[in-house]
Order: structure tokens, then sequence, then C-alpha cells
């Protein structure tokens, strides 16, 4: 069992650094104890879903110090809105070579 | 408590009633019982994520007929490769109007 966060946001028109921040983030996010993966999507909305051990490694996840300042960007600049949610996986099935 | 069926798909090249049915499946899963919301993106991969009420509604939505027909096509024709994730929504927050 894994935890999934899934962070589905609605952008503002402001770009100011922000496709930097978001790969910074993905690679921050990879050197994270905990870390399992992440998948990410976006055109009328984004959606990231990032896969992690614990709900632990999420909670240092949430307070690493550059993370945070992102977070903080992200709600004065970047997001109109976004919804966070923390879901525990209970089960998976896949098709073809989906490279879990 | 409710849960996030978090599906993440690889597309073929064939296009073959694939935005029609896409359009028929959200139209199908909004009028299943225990349907909560649906939320999608697409660019390099898709990320779907639909939530529910509890697992017997997703099971009963995934058994579904006409579904059934389009998980077929699915695999037949239109998907590279998905893989399909049943995760318990343990927690929640949000910024701005999300429209949760």
């Amino acid at each position: 069992m894994y935890y999934a966060v899934i962070f589905r946001s609605t952008r503002t028109t402001t770009n100011d650094g922000y496709a930097d921040t978001a790969n910074r983030m993905v690679e921050l996010a990879r050197e994270q104890s905990g870390f399992l993966g992440v998948e990410s999507a976006r055109n009328d909305i984004g959606i990231t879903v990032s896969y992690w051990k614990d709900l632990d490694s999420i909670s240092a996840w949430k307070q690493n110090a550059e993370h945070l300042l992102a977070q903080e960007k992200g709600q004065t600049q970047w997001y109109e809105n976004y919804i966070v949610r923390i879901a525990k996986v209970e089960r998976e099935y896949s098709f073809g070579d989906s490279g879990i």
C-alpha cells in the first residue's frame, strides 16, 4: 500500500518563473525520502498525481523549505485555485507496458 | 470519506470514435449511483480522476455494459497502455474557489 497526492489546479495567466519552478519541484520531489513517482497532464486544468510511501513522507514534502516558497508563489501568482487530495491506494491494475 | 479512481493512459494514434466515446463515458458515469465527480487533463499522457462514494459504486461502473464495450475498444484501439489505481481519499484542502 502507498499514497497518492492528487493536485488539481487552474492556472492564472501569469507565467513568471512557473515552468522552471514546476520542473524544479519535480526534481526536488524525486530526491525526497518516500517518493515513488509522479505523473502530470495539463490542458484546461492541470492534474499532477505524486505517489509516496506513507503519510509522513507527504507531510515532510509539504513542509520542505523550497517547496514552501513555491507554494507561496503558487497562491500569490500562478494558481487561480487548486485542490489537493491525499488518498491511500488500495488496488491497481494495468494494460500494456505502463511503466509502473 | 470517498474514493478516487486514477486512470493514467497513453493513447495510440488511432482516433476512430475516441472523443465521442470519451465524452459519452463521462455522461454515462454521471448517471451512475455513487458518482461524485470527474476531472481530466491530457497532453503527453492523459490523467482522469473520477470520484465515487464507495467501492461498490466503482465495481458497478467497471461492469456497466456500455462501459465494458468502451474498455474493450480502449484495449484494442485507443490505448497503448494504462494504469488504474483505486484510492481512498483521506484528506483534502484547497485554495481559491476550486469548485469542490
